[in-house]
């Protein structure tokens, strides 16, 4: 078994091959992975029936069981994914800005591959493809080290992945997967210095903490979304509706579903019943401040359901004097991911996309659509919740840097 | 005094104020600092002849006590400085990209500051100047904590951009000096997650490792620049003579001086000769591997040679046999800073760009361009030498973010 350290090296080492590549090797491969993963969906469901056996024996939830297994379809999901990924435009050598000196010299900034991107991830066996996928279009060799639960799944994809690798003559250590998938070999990933370019973790708070408290490798956060719906007093009351309903109810699971619900106190009493109603008819619990139970009764919300990332039909309310302080609200307990105001109002909603400090301020839309496929991307790595290197969506941009090109006849500097 | 947590709070409190300030507002504080700095030069020189003055009771170095030293000639030049940040554009609010999605779902990607923006480094008082005035310009709020042999210096610096701050209604916590200049105050900076956004080491080796070991909030490394000169078998080796003299000997002590000479072995024994003759009438000491040293007697190069930046009139030299060995002894003792070829052969010049892995990758220039100020930025905060936010000479541009504004008419995803 390699350690996570040769695992790493043997990435490294075949990152530089993949820099160079041309699109239509890269383009090659994963139209034939595609094709792979189909014509040997059975083996992966075999794999797959071990993973969900022994999480069944160790008494996974239901929902981590459904996450965990593939299926005929979901496997056809993940080959859609990938040719999908041959569609994309490949990021790497744009020439991102370019400009000439007072002396002649010419400098180009141009789109390169990062190098080895680490993903460190969860239950979920198709994110083994669809980060393999989205690593390899962008150039860059990739080290996946995902869940125990999901190993046997995760060693049958990456298998086949590496041998379409090697039928194109390209190095199968492109895609490594961690054979190791123990606690310690995430502290190893952190600790890469040198091998590791980028590492994005793709879990809950207990492991964006030990990635924010360990990693000495460049990361990307890729963290929770408590997200906010304010309804402004000069709001369109249909439009809030739906807007609430959709953000809070479509998908109660995801970092871009809303956590709480704040009312501009003009409309909270024409406002906050309706939305009850209509929350509570769709199963949401709700949660809220003093002047929200005085319209609608409801739970007490404390400080700590307003800082909650509920994922679920869970939603905290609150009624604000004014938009100052909805802005203050999201500014204590915001995450930095997706706010949305619902106004008519254009100075209202200048205000708040300027003033709003966020991965994504959204007016008079669901926070929902956070997603680097409805952004157009074609894609989804991660959302990122920091603001250096990434912010927001995620896809192959990101997995890029860039260099500069200088060219001269001669230069030296006097 | 405020502890270092305390001062953080301040910065981030005030740089909600900075972000969405018109760019006329800060152009006129930092074109009111420039005056002040030079109206009040004699306190300014008071101050610093208390740092000098200790400087030199400790016992440091001539080099460190002038790199300590500030004259009226220096402080002129600091205020130059902040009028040359006058006259660049804004970046904040720049709209670098925008598009409408086919539910009409209007997504424009915006140019932000990044918040708070920490700056660590060591002895020059000019740096406190000239980090405020970029982290001012591009809307950030900054907590500088300088070197405590120049606390005096910096104080009084602080105090005057501070006192500009007030005086033109704006919060002074939009820069911040760490009262407290103790190691143990770079390991508060270094864990202040939440507070700062981004934070700069400017400093030694020893800085930059404690900085990547124990950062948990986002860094841009300023690290090494172990540069190297590679002389092909088609330069014109007058064309190479002036680049590596010029590389080596213009200013040896900086990040972009070079390092390392390679030489092609088919021109080795024409070319090393005379430049090894015109790097030694310069005063530089020349060590090398075992065929450059057939060609030229000199002191012999171990593997630490080759991977040291000496920042000093020293050179290490190693002829090797193809493009191929060129690029592979950069890839084992390169720091992605910048590289440089020497060639008249398009092929050679083309494969050096694509397949070196280095922030700056020149063709027939000195390494001696990589320069904010040189590239035409007008103003340089670092070279960064990791892949992640920045890479290269760092600018505005680089101490900002983006966010993504959508607008929509009540758009729920379906």
């Amino acid at each position: 078994m390699r350690t996570v350290r040769e695992t790493c090296q043997a990435a490294k080492h075949a990152s530089r091959g993949m820099a160079t590549l041309p699109t239509a090797a890269k383009d090659a491969v994963l139209a034939a992975t595609a094709d792979a993963l189909e014509a040997r969906a059975a083996d992966l469901l075999d794999a797959n029936r071990r993973d969900v056996a022994a999480a069944r024996r160790a008494g996974l939830t239901d929902t981590l069981i459904d996450r965990l297994t593939l299926t005929e379809g979901r496997i056809r999901g993940m080959a859609g994914g990938l040719r999908q990924v041959v569609q994309l435009d490949d990021p790497v050598g744009e020439v991102v800005a370019g400009w000439t000196l007072p002396n002649g010299l010419e400098i180009r900034r141009v789109r390169v591959p990062l190098g080895v991107v680490a993903i460190v991830y969860e239950a979920r066996p198709n994110v083994t493809v669809d980060a393999a996928g989205l690593c390899l279009k962008s150039g860059n060799a990739c080290v996946l080290r995902g869940s125990s639960s999901a190993q046997h799944s995760n060693a049958a994809l990456t298998a086949i992945i590496r041998e379409q690798l090697a039928e194109h003559g390209l190095s199968a250590d492109a895609v490594c997967l961690v054979e190791d998938p123990s606690r310690d070999s995430v502290g190893e990933l952190l600790t890469a210095q040198g091998l590791v370019d980028l590492l994005i973790p793709r879990g809950g708070p207990a492991l964006v903490q030990r990635v924010i408290d360990d990693s000495r490798v460049p990361v990307v956060i890729d963290g929770a979304g408590n997200c906010h719906v304010y309804v402004d007093a000069a709001a369109d009351l249909a439009q809030a509706l739906d807007i609430a309903v959709n953000a809070k109810v479509s998908r109660p699971s995801v970092c871009n579903a809303a956590e709480t619900l704040l009312v501009h106190e003009a409309v909270a009493g024409e406002f906050l019943p309706k939305v009850a109603a209509e929350l509570r008819a769709a199963g949401v619990e709700l949660v809220g401040d003093e002047r929200a139970r005085e319209i609608v009764d409801m739970g007490q919300a404390t400080d700590d359901d307003f800082a909650t990332e509920f994922l679920d039909l869970k939603l905290a309310v609150a009624v604000v004097t004014d938009l100052d302080a909805a802005i203050a609200h999201i500014g204590r307990f915001g995450t930095l991911h997706t706010e949305a105001v619902v106004t008519q109002d254009r100075a209202a909603a200048r205000r708040f996309q300027r003033e709003v400090d966020a991965a994504v301020v959204v007016v008079n839309a669901s926070t929902r659509f956070t997603d680097g496929e409805q952004f157009g991307f074609g894609a989804e790595i991660g959302i990122s919740t920091q603001k250096t290197h990434a912010r927001g969506p995620m896809a192959l941009r990101e997995l890029t840097s860039v260099k500069y090109l200088v060219d001269g006849d001669g230069h030296i500097r006097r």
